[in-house]
């Protein structure tokens, strides 16, 4: 296995060093996501410095070992070099099926889309975090951010449901969005189907629960082939891994996490498709929903959605882009939602709030000088600089931690 | 035609003297309801005082000629003596067809529904206010602020929201609640239909927009004749009275205000249920709606009315009793909703606060010296007057008004 495997990866272009890739993939083995943890470790010190921390199991420049643990049970007995070699590896079993793997450092990098994720604290008792990389197989992600619309439901779908999710899939697409789902069964295909029947750009994109070389569910190969070849497959699991029922709900955050909205067209009462839903509204997209007869088992799910507060009934792709108008022309850059450059104090919880008004925008403080200040324990308090780092509101200096002026700081690896 | 035909009228009991009754059947035959200033005048100086105004054509005790206006028409070229007999002759019609006349002034007058009418400015560009009296035939509709359920919904309704009306006309009559419905085809008719299949006092209740002694649609004449045996039929036409569009709008709003709450099963983009629906919201009632299929064009009022806040999408009679519930436990009295006893005075409108404010509950003052203090027309303050008599908010003395202490005055003849 040889670096030039990697360099021969399809689309990765110039962006990011090789280093970078190599280390981003190693995390992806090592760490099974969403590891909000080994996320803000990538945040903090970049992720050439984070790989070789989690490769070499230490701890670097006085971070804590706790960082660690999680990944020492996945990368136990083997040396740092055989670790470099298995990240090597997925590159290039990647890029055998026609994959790359896109990383944070890359200008396709869907960095919009993804940021809220460090708003959201717990997703199926995991935390969470934006994605450390994504495989990747078919077009570009980078025009997510302006046209990614979630279309998700039961995998039990009725006849009526899969109708409505076909007309929403296909017009979205029609209109120019790109189509997120989860290549299930049902309304998932549905919508993934009709969505590739319209002219588009990037009609649609599945996010999968297991790796790029996989197909889940295999009677939906054909689909997935399909979507990776008019659109896109993405996947945050390394090449070889299995699904499991953890690993759909960790998914079904990105899922909801790349699109503008996330549209339930029919879920049952425990349905999976309401982990998507609540991903959205942890995230501050806006939820639709699809009704049905009451008289219908598939559409219960989405009329408990309905009975609360703040979400929109849709019957069509009308109301829905009636609902996305708005919100397209919030900012010059026709974002289909906000961009991450300036999210508030407040909204980044006590902890992150404290060690920001520790900070200081002249003088750089040390990190043991802020956990003082704080009263935080150190692992906190470099948790919180992670966030705050990511969130373009602090950044490091040769010396300690610096307040940003409030504009985005381009991260360093 | 003699008095003995309306005093040998079943069910009249010995509640209101004969005159009322008389004064307000003949107000029922002269004036197109809803007539605010009628009604308004009928709470100023009584039905028997308003009624010799209206049959004689004459200005009483300074009340302006305006109020009678809408009424010549109806009374042109005919001796007061002939208005009486016509009144007379109507409650005897009523009489034959086995229904009463239930005034105000009986025990059974369903105040508490009925009074926030006086809330609601217009429906259906005619002035809004209580009835000034209605046919009964069937049980007493005494009960109804306690147990009244409003269930309206589409003439055309498809097969799905027959079955919807259904489960729920009967299940709520089974809860001891009476079905408000229109006797109309369709929704109507299911919800009707299921509700007299209960054990109840009073499963269901039809409000006609037409007079008593007929049936409309002639094709659910059966059906109507059971509910008079079951249940109830009311109105506020005088028998003989054909139904029209715009009857059918105004006589909308009682079926709305004799509900505690509005449940719309089915109903188009352009349904006559919208106003109904609408009235509910005006009278602040809870709004109840069923979702449907979005493929299905009798759904889609259903759906832009769960599109606006407010609304309560329901899936059944589960979902509705659930919301009835934190109602029903208001007051001690069981009332499903509020009792007219203490209106703010800022609901009643700007000018019905101005003369409240100029009113005092001490020192009696004149509708002259209200008029200037206030700066409205005589016209105007009247109105006021009556509006904050009918709520308990003023009372007449020997030598003009005051304002009332908190408690509801009993309104005089």
């Amino acid at each position: 296995m040889s670096t030039t495997d990697v360099d021969d990866l399809p689309g990765t272009g110039a962006a990011a060093p090789i280093a970078v890739r190599i280390a981003r993939a190693g995390l992806l083995r090592a760490c099974e996501p969403s590891a909000r943890g080994v996320a803000a470790l990538v945040e903090l010190v970049g992720p050439v410095r984070a790989w070789h921390a989690v490769r070499s199991r230490t701890a670097t420049a006085g971070l804590p070992v706790e960082w660690m643990a999680e990944t020492d049970a996945r990368t136990a007995g083997l040396t740092p070099g055989q670790l470099d070699d298995t990240a090597r590896a997925d590159l290039a079993t990647a890029g055998r099926v026609g994959a790359r793997l896109v990383v944070p450092e890359d200008e396709e990098w869907p960095a919009a889309a993804l940021h809220g994720l460090w708003q959201v604290d717990r997703i199926a008792d995991r935390t969470t975090a934006p994605p450390v990389a994504l495989y990747v197989r078919g077009g570009s992600i980078g025009d997510l951010p302006h046209t990614g619309i979630t279309v998700v439901g039961s995998r039990a779908a009725t006849a009526y449901g899969q109708r409505v999710a076909a007309d929403l899939g296909h017009a979205l697409a029609d209109a120019g969005l790109t189509v997120v789902s989860g290549a299930a069964f049902g309304i998932d295909a549905s919508a993934h189907r009709a969505a590739m029947a319209a002219q588009a750009q990037l009609p649609t994109l599945a996010v999968l629960a297991c790796g790029i070389d996989r197909a889940y569910p295999a009677a939906n190969a054909a689909l997935i082939e399909r979507i990776g070849e008019l659109g896109a497959v993405v996947t945050e699991y390394p090449p070889g891994t299995h699904p499991s029922r953890l690993r759909f709900l960790v998914r079904n955050r990105l899922i909801a996490a790349l699109g503008a909205a996330t549209i339930v067209v029919e879920a049952g009462i425990r349905s999976g498709t309401l982990s998507t839903a609540g991903a959205a509204e942890k995230l501050h997209r806006p939820l639709m929903v699809v009704p049905g007869p009451v008289t219908s088992a598939l559409s219960v799910g989405c009329h408990r959605l309905l009975q609360e507060p703040g979400r929109h009934l849709v019957t069509g792709p009308a109301d829905v882009l009636e609902i996305l108008r708005p919100v397209e022309h919030l900012g010059d850059q026709g974002h289909l939602f906000e961009t991450p450059t300036a999210p508030a104090d407040d909204d980044l919880g006590p902890s992150v709030k404290a060690v920001s008004d520790a900070l200081s925008v002249r003088l750089a403080r040390t990190v043991p000088e802020i956990a003082r200040d704080t009263g935080l324990p150190t692992r906190d308090a470099l948790d919180a600089l992670a966030v705050l780092e990511a969130s373009g509101l602090a950044s490091r200096t040769g010396t300690g931690w610096r307040r940003s002026p409030r504009t985005r700081t381009r991260r360093s690896q």
